[in-house]
């Protein structure tokens, strides 16, 4: 069965937009994913298809309503069940290649978008919803990061990356950032390839790359590289090995 | 003059896409933002139009060359000059909102999508690119994060979002998350609006929703919560005034 992914929207439109093209987009044309967009306003109660209100206590914006919303995730439940329900907000919590990986290997998701200044906060307390945020930065609607999220789980998907070595070897999966990398011309603009890539040594490229994946790691992401070190130092002696991915 | 932003990528035709509709696309329609997206293709130096090539040293995938790269980063300074060019890199460094405030005070930006395994590394020795990475989660090019970026970006240009209070109220502005939302139905499921809220006390209100922001901050965002701190304590004596969006 392929993975599912249904999108709670106002904007059904914007789906599969960018993600029908290039790799996700052949991955979609192939079947081995299905984009489902559901607009949320037909779940609208009203003759006039309202899904908002003003905040209450007074402010700036509009929130969607829980009776709404409520309606809207559980039709989506209905429709595809067992799939976890996500929703798009930057109260969430951020989102993690691992949490990425655990997405792509199960049934589907399904995900809320936001858009004006939120959700009624009474929709988390009364339906299991995840909340995730795609980054410290503030969206007009939660659109761009379903896609986002979507382009992540689906390149994971089995038969959509063209060499199954890929994605393992990559930024979070260890816990660190990638080490840079090289290709032809040798030489550009006075600037060589490092000689060890050249070396055909295989050991001491290996050594390199990991030297200079803990290096950029501790130098550009301090917050990564703390994370790294605690898993690194948790003893392997236990009952379950130490699996850096599961910090990261 | 408006906002101008140029997407250097292999997959044009991703652009404006899913941006072409609702606040965003109605500010494109409006000429308050211009997408211009630009064929890195167009910039190869054989007849094959090969824009990338096999990683020095080994491995999977494929890495885009710098000579293509660099013609293409020069082409883009030259049609737009004086705009910041970034690139969408999980090496990059977390894209903030303070950031995306700055690009969307500016004239601009040109954002560098990559595809396959990533850039030839020398590419940002040779050229003034930030390298900004849109969350810990690996994409299957830059595209997605660009599109992000730039909703972010475009939401706060002048004349794009309805209620001029909308946007400095909400979460990592103030270097905390935003207090959560309630709207009618005043009882939902048995759940009421919190009592502060209908109220009608203004004073109430805004402690109520600063001590939420601070409790769900602190509860869900510890790393957010201890910045915020840090910003909070320093001291305000100084040659300038404490800015909590900084320390964000």
């Amino acid at each position: 069965m392929s993975f599912a992914a249904q999108i709670l929207t106002l904007y059904p439109e914007m789906f599969p937009g960018p993600l029908g093209h290039s790799l996700a987009g052949r991955a979609l044309a192939e079947g081995k994913w299905a984009c489902e967009p559901i607009q949320i306003r037909d779940f609208a109660i009203d003759r006039h298809r309202t899904v908002d209100d003003t905040p209450a206590g007074g402010g700036a914006g509009m929130v969607l309503r829980c009776d709404v919303l409520g309606a809207a995730v559980d039709a989506a439940i209905e429709r595809r069940p067992g799939l976890p329900v996500l929703a798009m907000t930057p109260r969430g919590r951020p989102i993690t290649q691992a949490r990425v990986r655990e997405l792509a290997e199960g049934p589907g998701v399904t995900i809320l978008c936001g858009r004006f200044e939120g959700f009624d906060e009474r929709i988390f307390e009364a339906r299991p919803i995840e909340q995730v945020s795609m980054g410290d930065i503030i969206l007009s609607g939660g659109e761009m990061a379903a896609l986002m999220l979507l382009d992540a789980c689906v390149r994971l998907l089995p038969g959509v990356m063209g060499a199954a070595s890929s994605g393992v070897e990559e930024s979070f999966e260890s816990g660190l950032l990638e080490y840079p990398h090289y290709t032809r011309p040798q030489m550009w603009e006075g600037r060589a390839i490092p000689e060890v890539l050249r070396s055909g040594d295989h050991a001491k490229i290996a050594a390199w790359r990991k030297q200079r994946a803990e290096d950029d790691t501790r130098l550009r992401r301090p917050d990564l590289w703390e994370r790294h070190g605690d898993v690194r130092d948790r003893p392997a002696s236990g009952a379950r090995r130490t699996d850096r991915e599961e910090g990261s």
